[in-house]
């Protein structure tokens, strides 16, 4: 399984700090403080599935004018020096004593100034990782101001670059590969968490690096749920058949979903999915930069409501280095839509009580309207056999 | 693929409680306030990989009588109705005015009183998995005084039960029959990357739900670090392959590596791995209750020294619900071992600048000594065709 280059020129690295020291030069930011994993990989290229044990800190700092700092544990010096970040200060972590404090401390100093104010990002979706008792003592060891980073870092990556898309669209086509291969492994009699073992193997044999997330549910009418994990029940005729995927490929994400009948599909299943196809459709026509996320709702919403009861919850989200990020499509979303933008569309109906379906598509908003980065799906809900 | 029964009977989850709340009562804490992944399943069992998703936070309250109380969005009532929590409120999340944080701040003052104490774990290991400015509006908000949980969650989840073990022995058969599968997929001219998604069906094939976690390296003479990706370099005669993996099987990890050489392994190679074998099987047979993480990392560092230069970092750690949880192998951890803590033995040897080889398994303490969950790996480095 070849495919092009992996990781970005250390150009696209440049270009992104540049652009987050002019914004916080008008915030009067003398440094962030980046701790999670898609933050450091926006700005460093640091790419590891060691985030999964929750163990150590690791941290990048970017100051007013230079290049970021990277302050982290030993075990990832080596991974982080292949890539373009020189400046890497490191300890032996874990250390139940000192575990990266003082080292950080000390580089913010450095890097900020005594007094300085660091942004950090702390507004939705964020969080910081690295444990509370360490925060307090780097807020009292460090002669530096926290703050909020004023969404800097989530402002920024919500504006994909064309190297970013184009990883993106890649990953989406991993899936559209695997999602077109459903109906070797689906039939009456495969048990749920079976399926889902296979499906993974799919998006795995069609070139996603791995698979970090898959949802989904099958029974008659539509599902209770879209984020459960599959039980050992086998599907059975007369079925909906969801499978909810995200898979990375070179460190960017897909996510988006298909829907299924084990044989024939009933009336009211059919009308479900050819208007949650159209709402799709209507929306990804009518998207345009300068629209607010809110308004990319209710256009969805509107379009779904004429055909029943529109499903409870966001109708869509940004994505790229996170299976979700950015804007949510709800209501009260005021992010204004821009060019570059990677999003879902995300419409679901509700057929009854715990019989909901949804749908999803991955689209890029170019100053023209919606490129689609997922290959639409067809209006007619395929039918596996029974 | 079918198993044992999936999840744990109620009482499993109202033992945890009750131990967690006769913690709390010595310490006068009046509630825990839970928002990680690991922390909340322990206690609830919820279990999605909805948690891949960073936009909503979610909560647990362990009250000091009583069940627990859920606060979550709405999106996971129905996954958390299914199990055995009651109580369950929820929000439509996201909401960028205010994401549960009033309901949190309400539920926290009726469960713990006003000015009750409510601990929150904040030490090694931690992190508050909710943006940092609700952290603040919370503790605004909520007429409660938040403080470390005194290491609660994080010692009862060290030691785990027989249900526990059972399933983390399930999960580590998973990776044994996966690893003795690696001479289907591993040969010269393979690229690393293919093979990672290869080993990654195999292990879902032999039963994994999911595979959080795939690390590795091949190279002559051993590899430079043990976190790194896969890249798109062909497998070589000479190399050393090491696959390092924590499949998911019910909720639960193993975490253990294998090493295998292309063709005839070197003397070096060879030496490297039967010491890396001795000193696993040196702690495995002096570990007892009662020891500290300290002394074994120092049996172990023992053993490696006497064959060359042990790896850097820590020598093996706990796991369970998490990759990594828990104590450390390094001589700075007092913690003292107790019968059912599962713990990974995880030395290495620098065979020479950028050269190491690592060694894992994974054993369980019982009163008389260890118990191997992983099958042991042979003395001899496993060649494969070249």
């Amino acid at each position: 399984m070849s495919g092009p280059a992996r990781g970005f020129p250390t150009s696209e690295y440049r270009a992104r700090v540049v652009r987050a020291q002019a914004r916080m030069a008008k915030l009067g930011l003398a440094a962030l403080l980046l701790t999670t994993e898609a933050d450091l990989r926006y700005f460093s290229g640091f790419l590891t599935r060691f985030w999964e044990s929750p163990t150590r800190p690791w941290f990048l700092i970017v100051p007013a004018t230079g290049d970021p700092v990277a302050v982290i544990p030993a075990i990832g010096v080596a991974l982080m020096a292949r890539g373009w970040i020189t400046d890497i200060r490191s300890w032996p972590a874990p250390d139940p004593v000192d575990d990266g404090v003082s080292l950080l401390a000390d580089t913010l100093i450095e890097l900020a100034g005594p007094g300085g104010r660091v942004g950090v990002p702390m507004g939705l979706e964020s969080h910081l990782r690295m444990p509370l008792a360490d925060w307090g003592r780097l807020k009292a060891q460090a002669d530096v101001g926290f703050t909020d980073d004023g969404g800097i870092v989530r402002g920024l990556r919500m504006i994909k670059s064309e190297a970013e898309i184009f990883k993106i669209r890649a990953s989406c086509a991993v899936a559209d590969r695997a999602f077109a291969r459903v109906p070797e492994i689906a039939r009456a009699g495969v048990p749920l968490d079976d399926l889902f073992r296979r499906f993974q193997c799919l998006c795995l044999e069609e070139g996603a690096d791995w698979v970090p997330y898959l949802a989904g549910a099958a029974s008659p009418g539509g599902y209770g749920d879209v984020i459960s994990p599959a039980g050992p029940d086998p599907l059975r005729l007369g079925d909906v058949l969801m499978l909810d995927t995200g898979v990375i490929r070179d460190g960017y994400f897909c996510d988006f979903d298909r829907n299924f009948s084990l044989g024939r599909p009933d009336n009211a299943v059919r009308a479900a999915h050819a208007a949650l196809i159209d709402a799709t459709q209507e929306a990804a026509s009518q998207v345009r930069p300068g629209q607010t996320a809110g308004d990319l709702f209710n256009v969805l919403h509107r379009a779904l409501a004429q055909h029943g009861t529109p499903g409870a919850g966001r109708l869509g989200h940004g994505l790229g280095l996170q299976l979700t990020e950015g804007l949510s499509l709800i209501s009260g979303d005021q992010t204004v839509l821009a060019a570059g933008m990677v999003i879902t569309l995300e419409p679901g109906l509700e057929l009854g009580p715990d019989h909901l379906m949804v749908h999803e598509e991955n689209i890029v908003i170019r100053a023209g309207g919606a490129e689609f980065l997922s290959t639409p799906a067809a209006r007619e809900i395929p039918s596996l056999e029974g």
